[in-house]
Parts: structure tokens; sequence; C-alpha cells
């Protein structure tokens, strides 16, 4: 089927906010689904802690994961988070199988949420000139992603 | 890390019980990453009417891969929830990329529900022996998913 | 019209589960109505009292007339809760015209109970290898039934 | 039993009023059990959107169903809402068995409002004399089921 | 104080509605407080129940006494809801001082609302042509006293 | 396009009812928008209060606009609402552009609903005869509108 | 009838506590009328804020009313709280007729605090011994009548 | 384990405020236990206004168990809400086995109200010197049985 | 007295169903009062998280001490749910008096759901021929102790 | 009247900031009321779901208008937002009069959607520099008409 | 400015009351910013459960320090809360500067949960002949306190 | 302790976004306090009026506070929101002790809200290169605050 959204933005600027926006979905998605894996599989004594804040990543990563989506519907790209897709081209940095011990889990989800917002931070500065709308919406994920990896981080200390 | 969790299952049904909700728990992912695919995806007159249904099927997904990874959990046995077990272990029948004439969407929604609802029957029978309480959780689940079967084909009709 | 909606039961657990749905449809919706009917017609000394509780019948039958109406849909069977339908073919004991004293009300709300839950009882058991799906919809129903049937029957004491 | 519930109604206006609310009485609930029946029985494109305003429709009916027939008690008149006299004496125009098709269902949809709306005309003219309180009542439902009649209606367009 | 508000009434209109308006006041505050008095000294079987209906009865009257209120001052006649005015003028039979029991406060609640009503059937005739929006406040008010007339009466059956 | 919505009134009923909301229509849309105008562009000691009056009763306007304009569809009749339409034939007296005082808002605003109300008085008294269900709608927003009136003259002693 | 509700207290404790309560009662009905009589009447630029502030203060009123008489219940005392009694018995210092001006109304309002309060503070004393239960509650009634005395008189600086 | 919680008390005052809280839990326990059982056991033609009345006293019990709980917490005493301990020690009257009618549920409520209100009537004065906020807890509890033991006795008239 | 409540059970299955029913409700209110006893006694650095878990279990243990005493009523089986019977026939394994370190309530609180579920898990099989009605019940409670079980389980990894 | 008002931007800021906040208040005031007037005049099959979503893009145009608008008298400059103001300025395309098919509807939205956006992404460089606040509230409604745009050209293919 | 706000009080007693509520005011505010400042810079395995307890006391200081400013305000003091009143005259022990491990955190807010208990515990006898009404706020605040007291000193055992 | 939070910032944007959320963290605060204050001790006929707005920028302060230090915290900055350090280092014009009138303090308010948006200009200016989600929170702080910076000094006309 021909393209039937048309876009406000140029086609070059169209190409480089879509780019960003179809990244991002895909580790988005990634990440609420290895929230919600750390969330069934965590064992230790912080069980409990970790298990519910691990629901309030997954909440936010949907959220996220919906509005980068319909972001790239809006400049006329079609999204792509199906399964597959996710597994080949999410830039995490993934979960061991079977049960995980809290402080392991911990630590794995400082380092997915630091590889997000690397690669969140990257795009930000792609989208500046291409398209403020797609870069204003990357840098409030950022701000929240940022504001969590400092929580997940802090129970490091 | 052996396993932290005990069962007050038999091994032999904890066997059972857990093949039956590992498989429903992939399926049922797979399903929910395939109705927000279509969400942002549609074309068509029918446009805003299939895209906020699409929507009401993610959420009853979501619900039911809590319920089963939880119960797996509950007869201690590991889920695996993650995109790649998920892109090569499901039993749905995928969904196209690009975007999505609504009906067509209409028709490829009907065919996973279906493949998934069929899946679902043979572990409500595997299950019957093995564990009661697994059962019920997959009967529960059937009961929606037929629900929402016969609304999407209704407009088949 | 030929059938539009598909079944994933075979065709004669489909009619088995079909008869006990459209049977507990139509004894369903009769006590919805007599228990509105009781509801505007009673008078004595319990008046409030027996007023509010058949409100809240009213509502748990309307709950399940919609719950049966819509299994029967998802397996393929075309419900019928028609006026007629519900005054010719419903197993309850039925309700007297006009004013009603409390005592005489709170009676026949028993005696309606029983007859409905006496059917539902049978339709448990012929649905059970028929259907598992619709059979727990039964139980359900028949569990709230049958706690309301208590709570009638304690007022005649 | 002798008439419980006194009125500040002369006996005339009392029968007059209670004879256009016991008509209402029946169309009304009709009106719900109708808009339930093709709740479960549409089928086709629109289906979703039939469905649920379906339910809107049985909402308001089951409303107006209580408010008429209160308003008869209130008035010393016994209200009789039950099935056979509902299937007797009801001005709708009725529904067909079994699965029907979307466009069918809003033009019948649309006979049967209209049919309504007719009858609660001649009875708000009838009780202007008799009764102002009943007669406010009748133009309130009026009002409401005029407008779902211009939007079922914008549908044939 | 000259008069600060103006009315778009005739001022024999204003007068009409305003006497009308006024006479409604003192009865609804005075009904409230009656209801609020019997809430507090009922004794008997029925306490509860009657207890928990007088306090809607207040609610009732609360709500209606303040439209009423807002009512008169809107065309321009200030309205006395003092307790002074409430014991010198209401149209209300009066309330027994002490302990009551259930059945004498069900009996003085219904005579208390029949003499309300009375009286404000008589005000929805004064006031049909000297200004239809007053009438159809009272109307209104009039419908919910009415329908509390029959439940209150409905238990001395 | 020919008329699409028919009316259960008849061709001169319809008319007189359909120029009397239709009147009404431009009328409240006015009044929302004098009322927003105002809102933002009142300064004085007594903003805040003011500011926050306003708002009140562009929430009113509003949700009187969509009736009256629903209204006019459930009868038959197009409504129009459109800038221009509001703008030529609206009865209101309008507001100055620019900062304004506190003291010369309230005024203004009273100026504006004495306007609209005496509008609606003569409309309730056009559709008596025509449509006793558009009648009903407009003492309905007279009343509270003249509510409103008192309110904002209240301020001005 | 006699005294049908026993009481926890000494008849001389119950004796002075019972007093306290009946005094307070009527007091703080009349505050809640004058409070509503001044809400309806009063007028000038600071109109809104008082017709809303004075709604809290009838709120509060209300519900100390409420836990002032059923505490005197609790205790076995009957309270009066008829129109009659409160009119010769409460120690407030009255509102006048009519319209009134904003500055009139916040001085009256602020004596009559004042006059609650003052005839509170007694009462706490003389419960003291006789009931810790009841000066407790006319403690918690008085904390809030004096912060609303310091927020009216406030207004007067 | 030696005592982990510290005392702001003196050791004499938190022996007095431990004991009347200690005394206080086991007896609030047994009257949300006895309120429950006769919830499920009582008959008669009262029931469902008791049946209800009964949960409220349980959910009134059950918050001042909690409060009273963390009190005997915060003064560092541990305090024992084990089954052993309420059956051995409670104060309260019991209740006999088995279905009961409705006045001798009534009956048997009043008496263990009485016993509770009687017993924490002791502790108050027990801890005015002791610890002042303790006693306000029990003031506030004794407040709310001493209003259910008036509610629950004026059934009894 | 007499049994006053009827059922449809034949008079074996009521016996078998109400035996499975009293024990599941003596261990489920122990299970809460142990609960609450573990609430207020917990000490250590986890104190929080296991305090705030503990009254979930409560919250649930409640719950289904509800359901399963009115299911007995419903078939006519009068409920025991004293303190005295719970201290004497619950199979829970009890919980030791004073502070209690986190390490110990999490471990004491597996114990007890363990003997619960085992508990519950043999009257599954026994009420599955006896009544399918208050077998479905049992199966939904053991669900979700099973859950809460791996959940306490995994904070002792 | 003077500016009463004052800015922290500088003349010319304010003056390029004002002139974007002035033709977005009239453009958005526009949209609203095409979007209303659609809403009432909308016929054909897709009726009630084009009426539905019509509502949508109504309440988000009323909250940027009002954000808009509020911003404008931030930075110190009168916003207008006047009927004829709007008739005039507006850069929508307009709606015709008259009952319109839906088809019609949904294409004049797109167009009257992709007319604002593009005078909305002009002001969002223009403000870049003069201010980046103003240009902040720029991107953000840019960001929900986009989105609404897709949603509404989708329904195109 | 002379003190416009007049007491109830003796001007000793109001000098005693004020000075305990100027003193528990800046305590309060105190215990808040320490609470904010310990919310944001805590670390450690425990730092999510510490997080969310403190936002649970800055919430709880807040509602005080509001409740006792404005009791200051009702006996005619006037409070001072500015940050350098509460540096110069808080009577708490303080927080470090710069991240906190949580043992560190957990047994600076016992300290200064203590210290603002025992300065509580010694107004609570000053206000006692002072003022009973100033008494009973500061009794509430403590039995929070001491609660609060209790819970972060479990922790450290 | 070595700082436990790492940043994605390089050292010298870490520095620059570091010091602009630092000063501020204190500036809103402070902002915060003065509020309270000017709450607490506003005295005139506007009392209510700006008693409430005042509350409205204390819910403002409050949110922005948290802002700032957690996104402080998110990119490794430990931050300071201690008493003494607002006391010393904000950048507001502070508030007079005492009694304050009320058009004394709406002047006081507009000077302490121009200091504070004359502080963050300069730092969303700093911070664009630095740290453009930084940037984002201080131009969405500074919107809220130009605008109640426009309703306060509205009252000033």
């Amino acid at each position: 089927m021909s393209n039937p959204i048309t876009s406000t933005l140029s086609p070059e600027a169209q190409k480089v906010a879509g780019a960003a926006l179809q990244g991002s979905l895909v580790d988005l998605i990634d990440l609420g689904l290895i929230a919600k894996q750390a969330h069934w599989n965590v064992v230790g004594s912080q069980f409990r802690s970790v298990h519910l804040q691990l629901d309030e990543l997954v909440t936010d990563s949907r959220t996220f994961v919906d509005e980068v989506a319909e972001r790239a519907a809006a400049i006329g790209v079609s999204p792509d988070g199906r399964a597959e897709t996710v597994a080949k081209t999410a830039s995490t940095v993934g979960f061991e199988g079977g049960w995980q011990q809290d402080g392991t889990v911990v630590a794995k989800i400082v380092q997915n949420l630091a590889a997000v917002v690397t690669a969140l931070r990257a795009r930000i500065e792609a989208t500046e000139s291409a398209d403020p709308v797609t870069q204003d919406l990357l840098i409030s994920i950022t701000a929240r992603l940022e504001q969590l990896h400092w929580m997940w981080q802090a129970q490091q200390a």
C-alpha cells in the first residue's frame, strides 16, 4: 500500500525523525519486556521492593512506547513494534533467563536504562533541526529515564 | 541458581502445568504486541473504532500475561517472556509490517485470536488432572478471548 | 441469514451448551423483571429494606443476563431474550400483579430463586463435558444466587 | 388487597395519569429488551459502534422505566412490568430473532424509537391538565428519546 | 436598603412567585429540621432503617431549600429562612419532643410530607401564569416529595 | 443535501421551535466567548474572584449550547454555530477589547445576561404551543441564567 | 415514653453533659440557619467570596449539629432541635432580615461565632469532670469555630 | 529479644498505658469476631438490616484494633492479638454458636458493647496522668462505641 | 433452633462441603490474626516492606473468610468463627509472642501459608463431587494463597 | 487603559511572541467552533464514531485556547478571542452550513487541521529566539494536532 | 500594624499557647525540610523504601505545620515560619549535606523525631491549663510522630 | 562519601546544569515558605481570596521543588534544600514578619515571583547547550510562574 499518511515535514526531516522514533520504539518495548521478565523472576530479601519498582518501569515504558509509535505515525512513518523486530534491533543489553538475585536485577536494570538513555541522547541531538516536536518528546522520555536511572543506581551504593 | 521457589504440586504435575503456562505466556505477549502493532498501523474508514478496540485487546492481553506468568512462579516454574523467546516460540499467526487496511486488520486479529484459543483449549484439557488451579485460570482467559473472537468476527459479516 | 459466527466447540457440544445458555438467559431476564415488579409493588413495615434488596437482585440478574447471552454469542449461538420468548419459556414461578405485602414478597422471591438455582444445577452437570468454559460461568452465577437464596430465606425465620 | 397508597390527585386525574404511566412503562421495558436483543445479535462492519450505542439505549430505557413505575406508585397506581404484560401490551414494533445485519438493526431501532415517541407525545397532551408532575416526567423522557432518534436516524443518511 | 436585585418579571408576577417561594422555603426548612429531629429520636425495631431513611429526607429538603431560596433571590425577592420565621409560618404539622416509637415516626413523616405537598400543589397552580420557571422548580420538588410520600406510606401497610 | 432527519413535529411547529433554538444557540455561544474574553482580560482587586466566576459561566454556556444545538437536530433542524453566524446574529451586547477593570467586567456581564434572558423569555412563550419539549429546555436554561444574573448583579450593590 | 436509652454516666454527670449538649445543639442549628440566610441575602463587591465562605460555615455547622445531637442520644438524653426550640433558646445574636451589605454580613458572622465560642468554652469547663468524651467533642468543635472566627475577623482589618 | 523500641514515657507510665492498651486490644478483636459471627448467623425479619449493621461494627472494631495495637508499639510495648490470647483474656460476654434470631442478636451486641465500654471507661481514668496521648485514643474509641450502643439499644425499644 | 436455611445439596454433599468450609474458615481467620500480629511486632531493616506486605495478607484473609462463611450459610451450614473455635481448631502453625526479627517473620508466614494451602488442596479434592460451587471458591482462594506463598518465599532466597 | 501587566520579555520579543499567540488563539477558537458545528451536522453510517471524535477535538481545542490566551496575558499582551475577531482573522478553511455527509466532514477536518498546523509550524520558528517558553507551548499544541491529523487522515485511506 | 485578630483566651493563656505553637511550628517546618533533604540524598539497598517513607513524613509534617500555624492565628498570635526563623530557632538535630547511606538516614530521622516529640511533650503539659484546644492539637500531632518514631526505630533492630 | 550517582552529562555540562538546579531549588523552597507565611498572616477585605490563592502557589512551589531536586540527583548532583542553605542563598526578596494587609501581600508576592522568574530566565539560557533536558524543566517552571505573576499583578490594577 502506498503511504496513506502525509507529513508536514520535508522528506529528509521525516527520514531523520522517523529513524529516531523507530529506534526508540524497539528500545522502549524491549525495556518493558525486560522489566516484566525481571518482575517475575527476581528473588532475594529485596524481592517486594524491586518487584513493585519494576512494574513502575513497565508502566512508564508502555506509555513511552505508545507516544513514540504514534509520533511516528503522525509524521507519516509506519512504526514496527513486532516481537521479531524488537528481538533483532533493540540496543538494550538484555536479561538472563531463570530466577535472578535482587542485586543482579538492580545492576542489570541500571545497565539497560543507561543503554537506552545513551541512545536517546544521540537522537535528541539528531532531531534538533529535523523536527523540534519529535525532539521535545524524546527530551521528556529521557528526563524520566534518567530519573529512574538515578533511583535504581542509588540502590547500588 | 538452584530453584528457590518450592511447589505444592508433584514434579510431574508441575511439569505439565508449567509447560501449559509458559506456552500461554508467549502466545499472550505476542497477542498484545500484535494488537499494538495493528493499533498504530490500521487505516480505513473504520480506523477509529478498530484503533480503540485494539487497545482493549492490548489491555486484556497484558492482564492475562501477568496472571499466567505469576501462576508459573507460584508453582515454582521460572517464566520466560523475553522478546527473543516470544519471537521464536509463539503459536500466533503474526502480522504484516506497514500500514494495513481496516478489513485486513480485522481478519488478521480474528485469525490470531482463533490460534491462541485453540492452543488454550488443548492446555485446559492437559491441566485438568495436573492442577485444577492452573486450569481454572486458563478457562477464565479462554472465556474472554472467545468473547473477543465473536466480537471481531461479527465485524466480518 | 446463515450463521456468521463460528465456534471452537463441536456441533454437539455447541448444541448442549447453547441450550443451557438460552434456558439460563430467559430465566435470568424474568428474574430481573420479577424483582423490579416486586421493587415497585411491595408494601409493609419492611418496605424500605426489601425495596433496596430487590434492586441488588435486579443488578445481579442484569449482569448475569449479559454474561450468559454474550457467552452464547461467543460459541456461535444467537441468544433470544425478547419479551415474548421470556414470557413463554421461563422456568420461574412468576409474581402476582398489584400491591404485595412484604412477607409475601420475600416468600415469592425465595421460590423464584430456588426454581432458577435448580435449573442451573442441572445445566452445570449438562455442560461439564460439553464446555468447561460455559460450565464455569454457570457455577459462578449459581454461587451468587445461592448466596442470595440464603439471605432472602433468612428473613423468613 | 385494598389500595394502601393514597394520592393527592383526584380519582379522575389519577386514572388519566395512571394509564399514561402504565402505557409508557411497558413501552420502555420492551424498548430496553429489544435494545439488548439487538446488542447481542448485531453483525456487520459497524458491529462495535452499534453494539456500544445499543447499551446506551438500554441504560436510558432502564432509568426511564424506574422513573415511570415509581411515578405510578407515587400517585397510588400499582405498576405492572411483568414479561407477559409487556409481551401483550407494548406499542413497539418488535425485533426479528436471530443474527441481524447492522443496517437492519439501525432501521429497526429508528422505527421502535419513533413508535415510542409517538405514544409519549399523545400522553404528554393527555396529562397536561390531569397532572403537570407526570407530564413533566414524560416531557423529559421524550426529550432524550427524540435526541436518540436523531442520532440513530443520522446513521441512515 | 432599597432592592439591589432587579427582576425580569412584572411586579405582579414577582409578587405571586415570591410568595410561593417564601412559603415553600419555610415549609422545606421545617421539613428538614423535623426529619433531623426524628432521625435522632426514633426508637423501635425499625430504628436503623427509619434513621437512615430520614437522613435521605434531610438531604433532599436541604437541596430544595437552597434551590427555592436562590430562585427567590433570582427574581429579586429577599428570602427569609431564619428560625423564628420558620417556627411561626411553616405549614407543616410538627413533631413531638422526646423519644418516639418507629411507627409513630413513620406516621408523622407521612403527615408532614402530605401537608407540604398539598401546599406545593396550590403553588404550582398559582405560578403557572406568573412565572413558568418558578413553576418548573416547584413541579420538580413535588415530584420527589410525592415519591417519598409513597415510600413512607408503603411502610404503614 | 435534502433533510435527512425527520421530525415528530408539524412543519409549522418545527419552524417556530427551530427558530427559537437557532436564536438561543448563537446567543449562548457568544455568551461563552464573551465570558472567556473577560476571563483573560479582567484586572483589578477582584481579579481572582471574577476570573473564576467567569469560567463557571463559560462551563454553563457550553453545556447549554450543546443541549440547544442537539435539540434543534432532534427536531430535524440543522443548527448553525459558526463564528461568522455568531458574530452577525447574536443578540448580546458585546464586550470591549483590551484589559478591563473588574467593575466594568461585572457590569458588562450583567448586561449580557439580561439581554440573553430577555430573548429566552420571549422564546419560552413562543414555543409553549409549538413544542413543550423545547420549551422545557429553554425554561431550564433561563432558570440558571437568571440565577447567575442575580449573583453577578449582587456584586454591584 | 420512659427513657429507652441507658447511659454509662452517673445521673448527675448525664445531667451536666446533657445540658451542655442541648445548649450546643440549638446554638449550632441556629448558626447554620443564620449562615444560610446570609448566604442568600448578601450583596456587595465581595458577594461571591462571602457567599461561598458562608456555605463552608453551613457545612461545618451541620456536621457539628449531628455530632452533638447523637452524643446526647448516646448518653441517653433526647435532643431537641425543632425550629421553635431553636428560635427560643439559642444564644446567638441573630441576623437582620432583607438584603445585607457584605461588610455588615462579615461583622454579624464574627459576632455570632464569638457568641457561640464563648458558650462552648464554658461548656468545655463544665463537662471536664462530668464526661471527658463529651468534652473532647466540644473541644474539637471549638477548635474549628475559633479558626473560622479568625478567618472572618481577618476580613475586617 | 531485648526490647528494640524505646519510649518517651517513664517505665511506670509505660506499664499503665501498656496494660490499658493490651486490654483494649483483645476486647476489640473479640468484638470484631463476635460481630462477624453474628453477621453470618442472624436470621429473622430484620435479617438484612442487622446483617449490614454488624459489618459496620466489624469495620469500626478493626480500625480501633489497629490504632490500639500501633499505639502500644509506639510506646515500646509489644501487642498480643493472637487467637488464644483473645479467647482467654477478653472481657466481652461472648456469643452463642449456631443460627440466632435477630432479636437475640441485637440484645447480645448491646451487652457486648456495654461490657467493652465499661472496661474502656476505667482505662480512660487510669491513663489520664500516665499518658494523655493514649487517653485521647481511648476517648475517641469510647465515643464511637457509645454511639453504636445507643443505636443498637434503640432497636430494643 | 432447628435449621432455618435449606440447601439444594443432598445431606451427604452438604456435610462434606460444610466440613471443608468450616475448616477453611478457622484457618483463614487465624491466618489474618497471625498476619496482624506480625504486622505489629516485626522489626529489622525490612520492617516497612514486611509491615505493608502483611496488611495485604490481612486484607486477602478477611475477604476469603467472608466468602467461605457465607458459602457455608448458603448451603445451610452455620459457620463458627469465634475466637475460641479458632484457637482450638485451626491447622496453622502459629506465631511467637513479642517483637520478631523480619527474617523470622518471613519464614513463619511462609510456613503458615504452606500449611493452609496444603489443607485447602485436600478440600478441593474432597468437594469435587460433593459441590462444584464450593470447590470453585476453594480453587480461587488457593490460587491467591499460592501466589502469596511464592512472593513471601522469594524473599528467603 | 494603559497596560497593567508588565513582561519579562523585551518589547521586541514581546511583540513577536504576542503576534504568534494572538494568531494561534483565533485559529484554535475557530477550530473548536468548526468541530462543534460538524459534531451536530454530520450524518452517514459513521455518524456515531465521527460525532464522538469531534468532541475530543473540541475538548483539545478549548484546552489549547485557554493555554494560548493565558500565555499572551502572562507576557503582557491582551488576547482577543471575540466572535467577530475570530470570524475575520482565523486562518482555517471553514465549514459548510447544513447537514454534511460523514466522508465530507472527515475531509474538511483534515484540511482545517492541516491549515492550523502549518500556521503553528511557522510560529514555532518565529518564537525560537523571541521566547522559548512560548515556543514550548506551541510545540506541545502542534504535537497533539499532528497526532489528530494522522488519526483523521487515516480514515480517508 | 496593631493586632487585628482578637482572642477568647486571657493574655497570659494566649502567651503560653502562642509560645508553644510558634515553637512547634518551626520544629515541624524543619522536620519537613529535613525529610525532603533525606528523600533526595539517601542511597543504599533500602533506597526505595526509605525514599517513599520519607515522603510520608513530609506529608504529615506539612499537614501539622498548617494546623499549628492556623491555631496560632486563631488565638490572635501571628505565626512566623520563614526560612531564617526556622534555621535559627528549630530544636531539631539537623541533617548532614551530601549523599547519605540509608542506615545513616534512618538513624538521623529517629533522632530528629525524638527531639521534636520531647519538645511537644513539654508543650502538652504547658498548655493543659492555658488552652485545652491547643493542647488537644499538640496531643494529636504527638500521637502520630510517636507512631512514626516506632516505625523508623523498628528498622534499626 | 564519593559520588555514588553517575551522570550521562560531561563534567562541565553537569557543573552548569547542577548550579542552575541548586539555585532554582533554594529559590523555589523559599517561595513556598514565603507563600505559606503570607497565607497565615494576610488580613484585609480580600483575605479569603488571597489566602486561597497563596495555597495554590505553595502547591506549585512544592511540586517544582521536587522536580528540580530530583533532576539534580538524576545528573549526579546532590541537592541541598536545608533551612540554613535556603535562608542564606535564596534570591527572593523576602517577606516581613507579623500580620500584613492584603494589598501589601499582593505586592510582595509579585516582587518575589518577578525575582524568581528573572533568575530562572538566566538559567534557561545557561543550560541550553549544557543540558536540554534540564532546560526543558526550567522552561516549564517559568511558564507557570509567569502565568502566576500575571494573575497576581492583575490584582494591582
